[in-house]
Formats: C-alpha cells, sequence, structure tokens
C-alpha cells in the first residue's frame, strides 16, 4: 500500500480514533494507546482548548496528531468559527470539517461542506471533510485543496457496516487525495473490508467508545485495519465463478 | 468467547491452514509459522505418509496438529479408506473428511459425509467433517460424534467470501460442538466476519497459498482472526437505524 | 424460459400457492383465484380428505392441482404414512415432502427427506421435495426420481427474501427437473429475483396468507412472477462495472 | 400507496421510460406503448425539436408527457441553456435536469445540479433533477422548489440494481416530493424492490432499450412495477428471525 501522507506528514496507522462517547478519559487515553492510532479527533463544541479539560488532559498532544472536528456544525459558517476558535486556543491549523444539519441522521450537507472546506483552505487549514460517500463531491473538495476525503459508510454511530461499498470503490478510483472511511462502522471486519476496498484509512468513535470493553475494542480495530493493510499488499486471489480444490487431485494414491 | 476445545485439546489458534497450492514447501512451512496455526490440514491424496514427502517434511509434527483431510473422495468408501491408510502410517487419528463427488463446485455431499463421519467415529477417529451451512446435517453431524462441524462460506477456492451469513447463524446458535468456517475466504475481512458472526475458527488455505506474497497474507489472516475474536470478546453495540452522534452536541460553546 | 413441466403435466403459472394461515377458507379461495396459480399445497396434518374440511371445500378441484403437503412431519415414516393416508382418501399421488424435525426454524432434514423421496417414488407418488438449497442433495433427490427440486429461500415464513442465492444458481445450473424456490418469500420482488436467478416457479405461502390484503398481495405475487419471466425472455443487460449513458452525447446541438 | 402528483398533474404509471438507445424510433414507440408509461424523457442533446426528428416523430405528444433530458451537459449553463431552448422550440416547460461532468460513471454533480435546479424553478421550469442517494442534498433541491427528486440506484446503465437501499430508504423518509429511483435499474426484480422500499415510481432505459426484446422488457418492467405497488398496498407482513409454520401442527391428525 502507498504511504499515507497527509499535508506531508506520513501517517503509519492507518486508524483514526474520535474521542466522543467514552466512559471516561482514562478509559479514553488507555483505547487511543493501544489503538496505535496516530490522528486522534476532539469534538469543538464539547472540548474546550481555553480552559482545562478533561478530556484534552487526557491526550499526550507530543504523541498524537490531535484533529479537532466541528462536530454539531450546522452551517459553513458555524464550522468556520468552530475552526478559528480552536485555531486561535491550540495553534492547530488542522480541522475535520463535519457540517451536519440533519438531527436524525447527522448526515453531511455537501453545499455547506465544500464552502466551509474552501474558506478554511484559504485560511491555511489542513482540511478533511466528512461527506457522503458521493465521488463527485469527492472530486470537487479535492478540487478546493481538502486534505482528504472522509466519505460516510453509514449514518454515525448506527454500526451498520460499509453501506456504500459500490461508491467507495469509485471514489478510491478517483482520488488522488487519501480516502478515509468515517461513520457507520461497528465491527473489526467492517473496517478490514473499507480497507480492502482501497480506503487509506478509517476512522472509528461509536463503535469503540461505547463498546462494553472500548480499550479490547481499539486493539481489536488495529488488528483488523493492519490485517487489512497486509491482506492488499499480499496480494489477493481473484473472486471466481467455479470452485477450485485447495488440494488437487492428483497424487500417490491415484 | 469461550476456548476452543476439539477432542479434548485446547486450541488457542481460531486459524486453521490448509497446505495445499503453495508455490514450494519452504513458503508453506514460513507460511505455517507466522500464521499462529496449531492445526494444519494435508490432503490425502496428495501427500504420503509411508514415503519421503516434501509438504510432510517441512511441517513440524511436535508444533502443530496434522489434521489429514480426505480431499478428493468421491464417496465414504474411499475416504474411510484414506483415513485408515493414513492412520495406519502415521498414527495421526484426527481426520479432516471431505467426500465432494461435484467435480466443478467440489461441494460436500451430506449422505456419503455423515455415512464416513460415522464409521470413522465408531472406529476412534476424531472427526472434523466439511459440510454445506445445513443446520439440520450440523445437528447430525454432530449427533454421530463429529468433533467439529465445518460449514463452508462460498465453494472451494472460489474467494467468494461469506455467502451462507444467514445460516452459519443458526448453525452456531444450535451448535454444541466447534463451528469452524470452511472454504470460499478470500480476504481477511471475510474471516473476521464469520468469526464475529460466531464461528469458534476458520480454515483457509487457497486465499493464502495462491496469493502474490502467501507468507504475508498469512499473517494478514491471522491478525484479522485475532480482531474478530477481540471485538467479539469486546462487547460490540448494536447495530442502530437511526445514527447517533459520537460527539454530542452540549458543550462549552453553547 | 422452457415450459414448466412436471410429471408430464404442463404448468403455465409460475407461483404456486401454500393455503395455510389464510383468516378464513373464502380469502383464501380469492386469493388462488387471482394467484393464477395452478398448483395449491394442502398441509394433510391440517386438514382432512376423509370428513368435510373448511379448506379443501373451498378449493376448486376441478381447476386446481392439488397437492398435499407433509408439513409436520418430523422423520420419513410419519411423511410416508401422511402421504399414503392422504392418496387413499383423495385419489392424489402428488406429494409435496416436508421433512423438519427442527421446531425453531422449521429446516429440512437432508436424510429423512431422501428416504421418504425413494419410498414415495417407488410407491408411484409425483414427489416434489422442499430442501435446504444444496446442490448435492438436489441432484440425490433428483436422482431418486423426484419430480422437483424445491430448495428453501429463508427459513419458512421469515419473509427474508433470498439468502440462498448462491446455492439456488449453482443448482439451477445442475438440475435436470424444475427448480421451485420455496419458504422466505416476503415481497413481490424476492419472487422476481427467484425467477430470474433461474428459478422454474416460486412457492409462496406465509407472505400472501398473512398479508394485511391476502387477495391483493396474491395478484402483487403474480406479477412480481410473471415480470420476472418477461424479463429473463426478454434477453437482459449484463451488469456494468462502469455506466453507459442512456443518452449518447453526439446529437443536433454539437 | 398515495397518489404520484409532479406538478399538480396526476400520475398513474410508476414507470418513467428513457427513450435513448433504442434500436429504432419503431420499437421505442412499441415498448412505450405496452409500458404504460405516461413520462417518456427525451435527450435534447440528441433530439431536435426544431426540425424533423426521427424518436421525436415517434411520440404521441398527445398521449404522454414529454420529459426532456439535459443528458450530457458538463455544467449549471449548458444544462439551463438546453431547458430553455427545448422551451422554447416546443412549448415544454418539464425537464429532467441531468448534470454529469464525470465521464466515465456519468454520475451527477450535486452543486451544478442544485444550481440549474435554482434557476430553471425561477423561470417557471417543473424541474426533475437527477441526483446521488444524497438525503441532505434531497432535501436542498426540494426546497428550492424541484417537482421531484430522481436519487440514482446505481451508475447510469450499469444494470447493478439497488446499491443505494440504505439512502433510498432515508430520502423516502424524509421527502416532501415525489421519490423517483433512476439509473441503474437492470432487472424487472430491481424495479419492484425500489417501490417496496418507499419510492414513488422509477425510470428505466437502458436495460429496456438494450434488452434483446425491448418491448417484452417494457413490459416486464411494467408488471414489476405494478406488482410493487400491490404489494405495498396489500400490507407485507414483517421480516423475521425465526420460522413460522405455513402450515400449524395441529390437525385431524394429532
Amino acid at each position: 500500500m502507498k504511504p499515507l501522507i497527509i499535508a506531508g506528514k506520513e501517517i503509519k496507522s492507518r486508524l483514526f480514533i474520535g474521542t466522543g462517547k467514552f466512559p471516561s478519559p482514562k478509559v479514553m487515553a488507555e483505547a487511543l494507546e493501544v489503538s496505535g492510532a496516530e490522528i486522534v479527533t476532539v469534538a469543538l463544541r464539547r472540548v474546550s482548548f481555553n480552559s482545562p479539560d478533561p478530556t484534552l488532559s487526557a491526550i499526550d498532544f507530543d504523541k498524537y496528531i490531535v484533529l479537532p472536528n466541528t462536530s454539531g456544525a450546522k452551517d459553513a459558517e458555524e464550522a468556520v468559527r468552530l475552526a478559528r476558535l480552536a485555531r486561535a486556543a491550540s495553534g492547530i491549523n488542522w480541522v475535520k470539517l463535519e457540517v451536519t444539519p440533519d438531527p436524525v441522521y447527522l448526515l453531511p450537507d455537501p453545499f455547506e461542506t465544500l464552502k466551509a472546506a474552501e474558506m478554511l483552505v484559504k485560511e491555511g487549514f489542513v482540511v478533511l471533510p466528512y461527506m457522503h460517500a458521493d465521488p463527485v463531491l469527492a472530486k470537487r473538495l479535492e478540487d478546493v485543496g481538502c486534505a482528504t476525503v472522509m466519505p460516510l459508510a453509514a449514518p454515525i454511530g448506527s454500526a451498520r457496516g460499509l453501506k456504500t461499498e459500490e461508491f467507495i470503490r469509485i471514489i478510491v478510483e478517483q482520488a488522488n487525495v487519501p480516502v478515509v472511511v468515517d461513520a457507520g462502522l461497528g465491527l473489526p471486519s467492517h473496517a478490514a473490508r473499507a480497507i480492502e476496498l482501497g480506503a487509506d484509512a478509517v476512522l472509528v468513535n461509536t463503535a469503540i467508545a461505547l463498546a462494553e470493553d472500548p480499550v479490547k475494542m481499539a486493539r481489536a480495530f488495529k488488528l483488523a485495519v493492519e490485517s487489512a493493510v497486509l491482506g492488499i499488499e499480499a496480494g489477493p486471489i481473484e473472486e471466481q465463478e467455479k470452485a477450485s480444490a485447495s488440494s488437487p487431485l492428483t497424487g500417490f494414491l491415484d
């Protein structure tokens, strides 16, 4: 697999972690540790860079690339405002852009997302946008300078797995920036499948944070992603219509 | 996950490996090594326990449980004969029972398989039968004393993945012996999915042996299976109809 | 599509109907009428050929081929006994063979089914066996003289649709007798899909009988099956990897 | 099913037909006739309203609502220009809006589509936009006054079926305008499935036009759509986890 490079930084781990919903900052920190993740996203509406914050305090900023996200933003303006505030307080100029006006499925708005992406790129942000698995939208976000595209697998937190397989394939085929599958992955096999389809990485939050044992689940996703990366590199066989004996029939008994 | 115990032996690794089709005995031996497998199956029509055999010579019999298989047997009689010859020559009384009269899809024959299973169990063999993912057949094989059931995912060597999901679920729900998903797994995510559905183990051969880099693919499947085991143990979240925000919207900015 | 001929009789309708669970004999009779079905199956444990029976009274025996079924039989012996009783009382020598020892999923037993099929064929019955979608079993049932094979789509009454697609394809490819997909079809599109895969007919009961409006649903399945037959006959296009414009771009405006 | 009303007109048929790629205008006319369609779409880049055109001549304008489409338009400007020319020449103010800059998969551009939709609505057009199955985009198109939304099932002409099921469900749930599934439907069962998911109608072109027998295939799709409408109206049963006997076991033989 080709190296995963975002804004000039090589990222070894193909698993990004979201920090919402963990039972405690301590559990979150342990889950991050065992996940091997290098990129960790935090919600700007939930954490404060200005005052002591338990989530942020539990994250080792020397070890992880902290990726503020605009979760909860209803339009481009709100997303841009959140990103600017975060940068002013933290000095971080990476942002995971989420604009989700729909309160039920939390699906991303292509128009507000593109608008915010364009503004943030111009202001020097490294922008990683959450998006529907729409290949034309992916090209547009790439064209305005986004550092990655982050198509969804299924609605956030739904754990329904890769419901957009047909279109993730096309996005991967056409993208010149890394493709990070985000949202809806509920099980390790879902994450492995996304990588096998050609995604450069996956982002997982709810499936880890709300597992009975978040730390063990973090390790599970780590291994799943690594298995899929190795599988791609190992050159898988093609699907066949017919069977093919593992043990050809000629042999000493014939 | 409950321990995997077959005929009184605890098996730590949930990945069984078939030895057919590897580019060389040396590559096979390396793949076995990195796979972490404890159970390794060899085709009795292809290897000889009576004379020097390059495949068998490459397997460390102190390290692996060698599971002779009756691949290529067209009926119960042939399968039983193969098993007896193997036991006489090797002292091994475990057998992976395969009876596949169909030359195109190599699908297992339920009648000849049950007949052979009954005979072999009576003769003191530990019998692990390859079978269609038919829950009633699974109960019958269990009832005659089989040590496991080994339902197929898809035709052997087809790499088509878990096409029998609906019925693997039922087999797992009803089985009192270990369920090992066998045949048709082509990618690490397929193996992980089988374990997530509740299978106790998977058997992989073609997908590893015919990968461009079999050793790396063996490692990929090892990690996939481990990831799924951890995932099950970690208590996954349930699938949801609606979305659920990873980052609840209340926060310092409100 | 080739004509559907069972035991020398040409059957025009590709939709067979089961008569269980209807709200009333009158509704059942109307549903049969609009379904266009020619073959109608009745459960021998539920209806009596010896005394006045409301279900049987509602069926026009001059119009329909009444196919007694052995639903509820736990083994071959019981199934054979039911078939013989029915023939003695009614003169009908067709039988839909169902042997389902499993009380939860009502899945068919391959061993008892084959055994009963053999006996019934020898006694001059026209045997249509309900079976798992196991291609080797299908060949065996064909070999002992069954008039059709009736592989399941999903557990009876589950309405889950065609969960055995991979194996229905193989059964269709290999069969020399008609293939009738039975059990688990819940919606018109499920029935259409089965025919598109190559099945000669489908049998539907619960999805019609327990619909809010069984008569309307009977008509829905009738049209679905007819649509799929026409679709197969019309020579469908192949699936494509890429898109292909419906409206090629050269034209008067260029 | 609630009536399908577009711009105040009630449309009885749930099947819309595209007119590209037919072997001849004559075959096209026959296919339209048997399809029962009331809405027929023609590509503005392929047909001419200004001079005698064989496709248009074959369509009975008194019988069908002719829906000019902007197939081949690369951006909003081109689409708007095509629509205006068509209206000027024909007096028709309905337009199927297609903006597909991607030459390989012909996927619709959400930005140019929304922009063109807004302009055309303001100019008094009845706009039916082809779109990705993105629920947020659907709301936006509805909000600017589109008369329907037309989410894709799969890439145009791919015949791959309903690959966007997860999101069609959400679009249907949230829409206040009719939802017409467009593009990628290859078989009658695909069309039936779309209606069963809640779509108000489907549009089919390639699967009919390029079938070996387009007229027969038109009839197949007609019946498939009708079957699904009836199925929905008949109140289908719910999917079950377990089986449920069609023929309850109590009866005269017990």
